[in-house]
Order: structure tokens, then sequence, then C-alpha cells
């Protein structure tokens, strides 16, 4: 259980929007300075909760957040922007507030039942507390695990909770989360830490290269700790958080078996290592491999080889890769070493050093299981 | 049975290079005039006979193409240059020829087993005649099917023949084709009316986005019908050959219980309706949709979503879709009609207008499922 940060309440109940009755709606409410940051997918097709609460985040700040699960009011045009509105709204009156974000997460195409949502924010509102635990249950979709995390800052706390199992580059479970602090910070300050933040943790995980319609994360300060905090510890818990959520929403990967961490070193700058690391992260045949228990360098040089040259430049003779600890591929051919790599931990390192430079960069990726198949071939629009 | 281009002869065998005892070892000789054009994959990882042959294609003659399956000759460093040049010298002798290019396919990272090759290209040069068939079959890997095909010219024919059928983007399996014609063209024509045949057939299909280090397309003619084409007929009919080998792979896909065409249209140019067709032929939320026989609808947006606008504008207001022909989304918004789709064909329709302009392009595709996830887990390196 999370020790949450001061300063803010919650409230979650099981309104009906999603068919097994499970819990789907959450509020998070700041009581405190309301100072707010978010970033937002980058897909051109953005659900209406996307649009609504990017502008009304623009100017630093939320009293709270409204978030659902079952429907991710993407897809849904015009009466999909009113709903979203319409819920902000409800919202802020049932908590005597006046700026209240939007998320939502789950099937895209279909309007909100908004009588539901209307009764569940009622419900919510009604029960506020700091069942954060349970705040993290009502977010989740086809998640099998809630997943949240904390830091401890010097004098101030970050709290933290996030959903998201598929369509994860990041992507139709999407990928919402919602971090606390009590941290006494300005918006400028929260939306400088959470960018950086966001850019080597969610924006690092790639699960099926599929990119969602609805993937928010917001940061939210209360400042009741009164402290200041420092800008380069802040910023490293931040980011720290946003990490280890991101690491658990690999672990919690649809149908995956492994959860693949692929390091791409000797590359001419960072962006080029990302990319390559990407590229390997993407390739089916090597997802497909490491499902397998299978050594497959091939693959991954081959994935490598589709980067184009002026974004990483590097020679196939000076590659390496290492699978496991085990130099399987030495100067792009093959080193002999195969028959040793064990693949049957669920954790997976491929690192691949490219020659052409002093460069880095990881991305957190998983294998491709028929489990995801049948997850993914069975959830019904 | 095709009737094939005459000024050819074939000849095949197994020599060892499959596990299985299949045939694995093909050759292609051009009795007539040599002319030859060839197309390679742009994976900057490529492996040694698409180095060879693409530099020696490169004059515009070849007497002869020695192809093996079950070993690709890729990641195989210095020794895998020599192995393709000796492949080339070995049937160069055996045949009393110059100018021999080589293709490979199978797997990657192993070196060739240089005597089993020897063997079979003495194996095959000692059996030539007309067995096309037979030939076609020496190619495959994890195809489950022969692809050949051929068109008839005013006085001249076209004979061809490929596999494929995984890491087709194109790709591992490889995507190989031959294409023979009596026609009497030179080694410019030639080229030309391949690259622009190539551009509309094999580089408009992407089963799993997987791009091959050995794909290599190649257009022998050896004037023996003494017919000089008119040009555009002659284009029309390669790329016809082309297009038609291009859905026999498409219809052979690892594990693809659905064959799957998308079409842009509405686009502002050719290339923007491309790439989104190619955006969500690699979704694979959408392809195990397909697979699931779900008309998710959203999920293509979505994935059509991610193509930078520059690259393709569009409005998602402006987009309709339909799937078999029924409307399932009209301006970006469900259209109600999701319950009248039939998915149960093997042929799957998806109909995308971006409301943008009035150029198209098509790509297909396969859906993805568990046999997919079975072959690639389970084909060993």
């Amino acid at each position: 259980m999370i020790t949450y940060p001061s300063g803010f309440r919650c409230g979650w109940t099981a309104c009906g929007l999603k068919p097994s009755g499970k819990p789907d709606l959450a509020l998070v409410i700041n009581e405190g300075s309301g100072v707010a940051a978010g970033v937002f997918t980058s897909n051109r097709v953005q659900a209406a909760p996307v649009k609504f609460t990017r502008e009304l985040v623009a100017a630093g700040h939320l009293d709270a957040v409204v978030i659902n699960s079952g429907n991710a009011n993407a897809c849904t045009g015009e009466v999909g922007m009113a709903d979203a509105r319409e819920m902000s709204e409800t919202a802020a009156r049932a908590l005597g507030a006046t700026r209240v974000g939007v998320c939502s997460t789950g099937i895209i195409g279909v309007p909100l039942d908004m009588p539901a949502v209307r009764g569940g924010i009622a419900a919510a509102a009604d029960n506020l507390g700091e069942d954060w635990e349970g705040c993290a249950r009502a977010i989740l979709t086809t998640d099998t695990r809630v997943k949240t995390s904390s830091a401890q800052g010097s004098g101030y706390r970050i709290g933290a909770m996030a959903k998201g199992a598929g369509m994860i580059a990041p992507g139709m479970a999407t990928m919402i989360a919602i971090i606390t602090t009590d941290a006494d910070v300005d918006s400028s300050g929260a939306q400088k830490a959470l960018i950086a933040a966001n850019h080597t943790s969610f924006n690092r995980i790639d699960s099926d290269g599929c990119m969602s319609t609805n993937d928010t994360v917001l940061l939210l300060a209360s400042g009741a700790s009164g402290i200041e905090p420092e800008p380069g510890e802040f910023a490293e818990l931040v980011e720290r958080v946003c990490a280890d959520l991101a690491r658990q929403i690999i672990a919690d990967g649809e149908g995956a078996s492994h959860d693949v961490r692929i390091r791409v070193s000797g590359a001419r700058d960072e962006a080029g290592a990302v990319e390559v690391a990407r590229a390997v992260s993407r390739s089916n045949l090597v997802s497909c491999a490491i499902a397998g228990g299978d050594p497959n360098w091939g693959r991954i040089l081959s994935a490598a080889g589709t980067v184009p040259e002026e974004r990483a430049p590097f020679a196939e003779e000076d590659v390496d890769i290492a699978i496991n600890g085990v130099t399987v591929c030495r100067g792009g051919i093959d080193a002999g070493e195969r028959v040793d790599v064990d693949m049957s931990a669920r954790e997976v390192h491929i690192d691949i050093d490219l020659g052409a430079g002093e460069a880095e960069g990881i991305i957190w990726t998983n294998d491709l299981t028929h489990g995801y198949v049948t997850i993914n071939g069975e959830y019904t629009t």
C-alpha cells in the first residue's frame, strides 16, 4: 500500500461501464495549490478527453481529475466532446471544484453511457478518502494487476498510479498515469519535470508498436508539504516513479511471457540508439522468437538494418549482439555461443553494440505470444 | 503447369540443405541473349548473395541463376561472400557459363554447407530440362504452396516463380522471384519494366512489417521469340505476373486466415495513401481483430492517425471506413452498421476514404493468428 502525498483525496466506484461490473470510475482531488502538468498521445486521432484535458491543463492548473475505464470516448465526434465536457462539469459541481481534467480508457468508437457516468461521479464524490489502491483498480482495462509507485523526497512525497497492458507504444487498452506530489512546485517546473521523465520512461516502452488515441500522463502538485523541492532531485524522483510504472506496464503486457530490455550502445547519438532499439522491439519475428526461447540474433540484426543509415550510422560487420549476457553475434556474424543462452527467465536482456559511437538508448518491450493474439482477437468493439 | 518462355532451361535437386530432405537447389539458365535486371531488399543488412548479385546484374547480363533454399547465407561475413562467389563460379563451370547470379533463402547467421551446395549444383546441372514446377518447389522455405505465374504477350511469353510466406515487407522466409521472358528487350528496358512492376506489386504487400536481408527479384530475357515488345504492353505484363505472385505470397502468409486488401482513397497523393494503408497493415491490433472476425474500425482509424500530418493530411472527422462493403465509420464516428459486416470469407476488404484528395493506394496484408506465433516461435535458428 502506498503512503500517498498529502493534500489529495480520491474516490472510486463501479458505475456499469464495464460489462463485468468491476470498478470503472475514479476521482482524484487536489485540495492544495492545484498545480498540474500533462503529456498526451502524439496520435493525430485523439480521444475527446485528450483534446479537452490538453487544453484545460495548458493553463497549469487542475482541481481534480475524473477517470473512467470501460470506454475510451474516442472516435465519438461532437457527441464525445460534449460528453467529456459534461463529465468535467458534473465532477466540478459534485466536488465544488472549477477545473476538472478528464481521462477515459476502454473501447473505441462507442459513445459513453452518460447516465452511468453521472451516477458514478455522484457515488464516487460521496465517498472520498484515501483508498488509492481502489482508485488504481478502477482505472484498469485488460490489465491483470494494479500499478502504483511512490518516492520519498527531502520533505515531500510523490505517489503514482497507471493503467496499460496493450496498445503500448503507447496504446486501445491505452496508457494513463496520474502522478501526485505534495511538493511545492509551480506549473512550469512540474511540466518540465514531467516532459523529461516521460521522455525516458513511458516513451521508452513499446509493447506492440500501437499508439493509442487516449494516452495521458498527468502530474498534480498540492504544495501541502510546504517544501520547495530542489529541481534536480524532484525531476529524478518523478522520472523514477514514471520508469517504475512503465516497467510495470511491460510486466503486464497482454499475453506476454517475457519482459525484454533492448539496449543499443555504440551509437552516434541517443536518438539513433533508441530508434534501432525501437525497430528491434517492433519486429514480430524477434518477438515470436523470444516467446519461443530462440536466441535468433539474425532477426535482431535484420530488424536493426531497417533503420535508415542517416538516422543511425553503423556497419553490419561492426555489430555485436548479446542475449542474456552471452555474445551470440560478433562483428556481424555468428559467435558460436548460441547454445549457452538461457531464456527461461521472465526478463530477457538484448544488448546490441553498433560499434559506431558512444551513445546508448534502451527500449523495454514484450514478446509476442498466443495470449496476445487471443486477447486482441476476442476483445470486442 | 506453366508454358514457359523459350530460350531457358532449368534444373533442381535436393542436396541436403533442408533437414527435411526436400528440394533445396535450383538452376535457371538463359540460353539466349542473357539480358537481366534486378531489384533487391532495401534493408541495410544484406545477405552475401544480394551484395554479390546486385553488383553482377548492374552490368545488365546474367547467363544463369543458382538459387538455394534452407539457408539465407545472411549475416555470414567474409565467409558468406566467399561462399556466394564460389556458388556462382561452381555453377558457371558446370554450365559452361560466365555470369551466374546467386539467390539464397532460409535461416540467417549460419554459414552455408558448401560441400552440399557443390554437390547440388553438379546434380542439378546434370539434369537440365523444363521442369519449372520442380524448380519452383526447390526455392520454397516455410511456404505451403508453389507460386508461379505467366502471361502471353504479342508474340512473346513471360513466366515467373516466387517464394515467400513470412518476413514479407518483404522478409527471414524472404521473398525471391525469378521472372523469365523470351521477348527481345535490352537491359535498360528490362530494368525499367521491373522497377515499375515491383513498385506496385511486391512493394505493396506487407504481411508482418519485417523486411528481409535477402529479397531479390530478377527478370531474365532470352530474346528467343525474336519479338521486340511494345514497351507499354511489356511493362503491363511484367506488372501483371509480379502482382499475381505478390497476391499468392499473401495468400500463403505464415499462419494467416485472412488475406486483407487495404485501399486508402481520398488522399492528397498516392504516397500518402500507401503510407496510411501500410500503417494500418502493420497494426498488430488491427491484424488480431481481423483474425477474430471483429470489424474494429476504431483500431483502423487509430493506426491511420499514427502517420505524420505532413505525409498524409486528413481530418479525423472526414474519414469514412468500410469493411467488406459495409460502412462502419462515417465522418470519424460509428456508422452503426457493424453488425452487418461478414468477415467469414478468406478475403477481407478495408476501404478507407480520407476525404482529403483524389489519390489512392492499396496494400495487401494478412491477419495475425496463433499460427503465425507458432511458426515464428518454433522456426529455429
